[in-house]
């Protein structure tokens, strides 16, 4: 039986990586349809998180399964519960996505972001895209060198959702209270997606080293590895 | 080892409810600084929100020890696990309550909500107030009543929320896009917080009855207990 489990947390994080994809997928699919006010591509992402929803329905099954067998490691239950709650995180990355295509699909036929922030709105999906990609990565190969590079995008990712109110807070903003709350929302739920993505890294960090890491030590967490 | 367990999760328990009681005075305290412009007040709850991060880091640790006991019962390894999911969300209300009391801090010495929205940013104070006191006695008495119950005051905080969406976008609003921007955060930080209390009912159904619950089903569990 001991022997079975650390096939299936194996099979975990496959589940956990192909969860990813998912996201990856609906992000960049999203930030397509809301600078493109493309509704039906919109539609397609908020149809297409229940799939994402699914995956982590049967992950959590199969986390409690494995915690239900006798002599697990101490790395295999930090494995387990750690991929329990990465499940969680990628789930709601995926609502975040639904909610950027919400968004697109709320102002079509318009494009809800101002064409001066589209190269701006462009860069904050590069920058999920870079984020979600290395996220699948570290799950797959436990390198934090990668959790090192998804904490360094975060931090990119936070000064232009910082910068993003103060373009909307001055007085030359000529889009009125329903751009700037548009402008607002979407910012943010760029910010929480990478957010989320260094959640992932940092439970990552946990099962490998077996220790807690806090905001700015993922670094030092792939160095010392 | 396995008479040792179930008290060793009582233990835990306790602790999610001090938590939950914690996290209530923080957003309790954070919606009275926010409508009375109290900075210092702003400031305890930014400050003692650490001691929520660090019951929930006790938590996790406890929860991992128990997960490693050996003959735990389905139903303790679900408990042991929705706990250490638990305790995340709890840890997540105290964020926001936080953040609610960073946007009172941000504008002081003006009050951050117009005097026309104190009203209504009282009542969301209010539900929110229902709701976390309701979070500690579902996780106290695994009464899914309860959880009925936080359910439902989460609707009437989503109507709010909507009903403020509708506000700031009237042509008569007159505070301009920063009174904007504040009053729709601050509405998403107080409805963040009552999906939270939903998410962690939904987790104490799921220990009771070994069920997971979907968005409107928490009143069936309820009955069918």
């Amino acid at each position: 039986m001991s022997d079975a489990t650390p096939d299936r947390l194996v099979r975990v994080q496959d589940n956990l990586v192909e969860m990813t994809k998912l996201v990856r997928v609906a992000m960049v699919c999203a930030t397509e349809a809301l600078l493109s006010a493309d509704v039906h591509l919109a539609e397609q992402v908020i149809s297409d998180d229940s799939a994402i929803n699914a995956i982590n329905a049967s992950i959590e099954q199969s986390c409690l399964e494995i915690l239900s067998t006798p002599q697990l490691t101490p790395k295999d239950i930090r494995m387990a519960v750690a991929s329990l709650r990465m499940s969680t995180t990628l789930e709601r990355m995926g609502d975040l996505a639904a909610h950027v295509a919400k968004q697109a699909r709320l102002r079509f036929p318009y494009v809800s972001v101002p064409a001066e922030l589209h190269e701006t709105f462009a860069q904050m999906g590069n920058i999920a895209n870079a984020i979600v990609e290395r996220t699948a990565r570290v799950i797959e190969t436990n390198d934090l060198r990668y959790a090192a590079d998804i904490q360094a995008e975060d931090e990119v990712m936070d000064a232009i959702h910082r910068e993003l109110f103060g373009k909307v807070l001055d007085p030359t903003w000529s889009h009125g209270v329903e751009g700037a709350i548009d402008v607002t929302l979407l910012s943010r739920f760029y910010e929480r997606f990478a957010d989320h993505g260094v959640t992932i890294a940092r439970r990552v960090a946990f099962v490998v080293t077996g220790e807690n890491y806090g905001v700015s030590d993922l670094a030092a967490a792939a160095e010392t590895e």
